[in-house]
């Protein structure tokens, strides 16, 4: 019935199958976002329980607002997503990025950069530019 | 004596040797950017006139202040420009975002955040995660 | 009903529903392109009519034929879109340029060289091969 | 004293160091080519004779003219390269490309077919563009 | 009924339909994997069959135990597949990988260190990080 | 005197230099690794020491050996690297890689595996290859 989409490749594990360690985590992801269920990508790693506890606590440290607020935050984790083409991360991370308040002109501009980067990247890669002494200065 | 460092494929064209429509961009550039030279980028590009001035339209209309502030956008330029591993552009946009208020405290988050998604998008692929229906509705 | 496909993040703008500007835009697509509807790409931009006027203005000059025949042009982006392996791009492109004249020889060939400059841009970058002087002369 | 430029890992193989099955090589290389010396990137390879064979062998069958000509072929070459910013690969193919009679204005459009590519094929992807069914037939 | 997933561009040859050549090629491939099927990657490549010949030729050699042994071999595919976002690729050789003895715990290490390098890819490059001349000798 | 070759963006902090905080790291890495340095990556993180302590425990904690050997996961890194084409990640994790065992034969498959994967991705994508049903069964 599901041959047309992708499975992860153990499987989901789903907070019922869980074990004790990998539900503190779970209940950890959802206290600390004020959400009632988990996502897939942690379902999916839930099968090697160290990698999902590594992986969470370093994106609750990345991603917690510090010198950049949650949004912005968020916005560069999609702008990352699109350029690398990983459609799980651009459509959770778009989810996530709403919730923390960014508008659809905000998505839009957020957007236009990132391909404006992308070419640009391409053009200074493909005319073989030289680094201006200017930008060496630390 | 240059055989170590790239050199621009068609070399670069100073000011001094630019025709006048090439001329006229490079004073666009100045006076917009408030700066008294133009980067090597746009001394590559200007081989051909037409390239030069709809990519510096683009970039003037993208990366203005909107929804969107200075910082936030040439950070988001800085992000791709890592995951793209394009060195002009890092090193061009770092300079940049850092004349444009970005603070050391703020790069080391903006490359955190780079660093987070481009290991997730890894993963989230690597275990082939299904989107979440909750990611679907528009 | 479509969650196993992906679905544009804020919805397709359809001619109906599309704003005169929009609606403008479309008409021009149609018009330069001799059909009669619009690919969902375009739909998807329409929410930013900034972004889909300089999007579209882009493609139409830069995809014309110039130096370079149309079905060149549309056989580089398909170069360009496997290698990013961005998936709408390729469908999109690949019927486009078939549309442009690419006879499935032309399109063998060109995936074929896709795939070597691929596999030796690895090669040349894992070896960490020194460029040769004789590549620097501009 | 080139401490500042790569240097290819475990060093480059000249013509008068080379095995007799590397030297073979070496010289249909500059037979089929008409030049009398090969590249860094063979005398990288060298080291492994069966790879420095086939990446050889499939470079000659895979570039030789055929529905697609030599200039296209290595324009495809450069617009690859360009966008996996491989360094080596750019500016080996751009002078391989200006020899099989790229021009300069084919160049600028080739740069600008690949920059337009590269920022749509994240538009495509940051707005999760569904593929129109009119792109799936076969 | 298959509007939501992908299709070859030229569709999949089967065996049935397929010419002495290409059967002779699936035929060793079968034989080679002791497997009673092809996948559908070399059903797509089949429209080319000098391509269909060169790539298997390749593989088999490539993907041989020599220095490396095949499991070791396949999860570099897996690790390869994964940065380039591959879905395919992903799929077929992390199977490939598993049947080659791969365990849960050894695609789990795989895949920590694939996303480890992937993040620190870009803060090397983000950094813009000087190669230590350590490195350099050869 | 170097404006040929990148400088690190904030410049690399020494140990005579750091804080008792970023000292106690660079001990940490010396004494696991059995070296007198820390390599110019380390150096230029400890401007964000909370940076420096989470990718220094995270890659102490991913490349230890266990379900895969320490020079299995150097590869691995290689091959990302190489196709991330992160100049100072190959020259590092090359070097790392040979000390961990990694001789020039394992070297040569491994850089044949990876530009094979590299190769068959585009491929695959190119030719909008549907995954195989067998590939699904987790």
């Amino acid at each position: 019935m599901f041959e047309d989409s992708p499975m992860a490749t153990f499987g989901l594990i789903d907070y019922d199958q869980a074990s004790p360690e990998v539900r503190e985590i779970y209940d950890d992801i959802m206290r600390t976002r004020q959400v009632d269920r988990v996502n897939n990508f942690w379902k999916a790693m839930a099968h090697d329980p160290a990698l999902l506890r590594r992986t969470w606590e370093q994106v609750k440290q990345v991603m917690a607002p510090g010198a950049l607020d949650a949004v912005t935050k968020e916005m560069i984790y999609v702008a990352v997503s699109a350029t690398s083409q990983c459609g799980y991360c651009i459509a959770s991370h778009t989810a996530a990025a709403r919730k923390a308040g960014m508008t659809q002109a905000m998505f839009a501009e957020l957007l236009a950069v990132t391909a404006l980067a992308n070419a640009t990247n391409r053009l200074a890669s493909g005319y073989q530019v030289e680094i201006d002494p200017a930008f060496r200065t630390s």
